[in-house]
């Protein structure tokens, strides 16, 4: 018995460590250096363990220093799950039925931000590289959400290093989603409303060719907006939002999840005022 | 001179294989097996060449098939750029200046889905896995949006798929950003309104404990729901939604890239009509 258990601590002892998940399934983050031919046969008991237990999703974190270390993982069933620049996510999944592992990030987001003057002028940009380079079209600034930014701040944030210009964001006109745009990823484009507090340009050299203020309707009349479905029918947009106060776009109202974090609810800015209202007579007592 | 010519072809004989980008980079796809010991010579000497010709952005594509060359890639300097099940994409910025090495993707989406019938009674379910199994808690039916998915069709699959009801795809109703909701990774969940066109419900066994139709006020009023801010604010809009027809939602409308692929523009409902028929007039002859 008490030999056993030697036994049986020993065995532990050869395994790798891993933590349990939500979904039946265990993780296992290479954090330090291991030698690969350590590591193979430790990753081989483990699997075996692992089956023995019915667990499922098999997780292999291995930062970069541990490059060393994927061939082993493909070699014995691991398939790539998602990488950063600093970790490859491997996966396996053990039992015969279907592999329910949640996918990858399908998509990257990008803003498009339609800023207008009193003089019914719209800011607009032209880019010195990647594929309007050269065509002397003027499009509104564009730019990627980075990771972990929220929609509103990512679109003042791209008109102010693009055009130097103070904005302050109002709402989301309308969004378009795309797919294979990036590798075989998709893409999710939002078409943001900013009010300017701020009207002098000064613009970013490494990116933008020129910027300026141009009647909106110069904007939409030019042929590349025109023959583009897509770019004609944001024109449109912007145009009737400019006329009138009639277009309700989604509005973002910043909420608390239950661990506390931030998290930004858009919707029809009709709605607002009432939905703050409620929430507050919600929470008054009795 | 003749010598010159051979040594030159058989110089450019030992370089890696590559095709140049419209940002000043060249990208490498590793399609074939290849020993490391003979990749890592091949390596370096390409990269001394794109640093000599001032490539910036180097991209190397390495099928999981090819797992043994990753190590010797990240050795001279790659770092990991993205992955998929079948392949990791690296990556190594040549210049001295910043990298403008476009980000990963970086969200995943996600819908939920309000299908009311006339006696506004809500399509609700439980889950028998996750974060809300064994709660009680009933809940919008929700999904993930699949690589290179709409989310309008998505919607419509997710209530198929778990409740067996046929629908029709209204509108995005509200959507929410939220950070760090799997690994590293931001969310995009859209509330879509969708009629439903059938109403015997098969629900699915696999994630689904028990689906129902739920009068609306009792969905709205269950303490999980009215003590979140954020599912207390959706069941509100939907409340609203269902009382009249003044809440206006993005719809989609379905257009055509330049390159012929289909890409929906979601915007207020209100200004479809007119959207369609300006887009009509311009195409015919004046």
């Amino acid at each position: 018995m008490a030999e056993n258990r030697v036994q049986h601590d020993h065995d532990q002892a050869e395994l790798l460590p891993c933590v349990v998940d939500l979904y039946g399934g265990v993780s296992v983050n290479m954090e330090k250096p291991m030698d690969s031919t350590v590591f193979a046969p430790l990753l081989q008991a483990s699997i075996s363990q692992w089956r023995e237990q019915g667990k499922k999703g098999i997780w292999i974190k291995l930062p970069i220093e541990q490059a060393n270390l994927v061939e082993v993982a493909v070699k014995q069933g691991f398939r790539y799950h998602h990488a950063e620049p600093d970790y490859l996510m491997l996966v396996f999944w053990i039992p015969e039925t279907t592999d329910t592992i949640p996918a990858n990030a399908s998509h990257r987001v990008g803003i498009g931000a339609f800023v207008m003057n009193s003089q019914r002028e719209v800011l607009v940009v032209q880019e010195n590289s990647g594929k309007f380079k050269g065509t002397s079209v003027w499009k509104l600034p564009t730019g990627v959400v980075d990771e972990g930014e929220d929609i509103c701040p990512a679109a003042i944030r791209e008109v102010k290093e693009e055009t130097g210009i103070d904005t302050e964001f109002v709402e989301v006109l309308a969004f378009r989603q795309s797919h294979k745009s990036f590798f075989r990823k998709s893409d999710l484009f939002f078409v943001c409303l900013l009010r300017p507090h701020s009207f002098d340009i000064q613009k970013q050299d490494r990116e933008i060719e020129a910027a300026k203020w141009m009647p909106i309707e110069d904007y939409a009349a030019q042929p590349f907006i025109r023959g583009h479905e897509i770019f004609n029918y944001i024109a449109k947009i912007c145009i009737a939002k400019s006329e009138g106060e009639d277009y309700a776009g989604f509005v973002p109202l910043s909420t608390k999840t239950a661990s506390g974090k931030t998290s930004y609810l858009y919707f029809n800015g009709d709605l607002k005022n009432q939905l703050i209202s409620d929430n507050q007579k919600q929470k008054m007592p009795m």
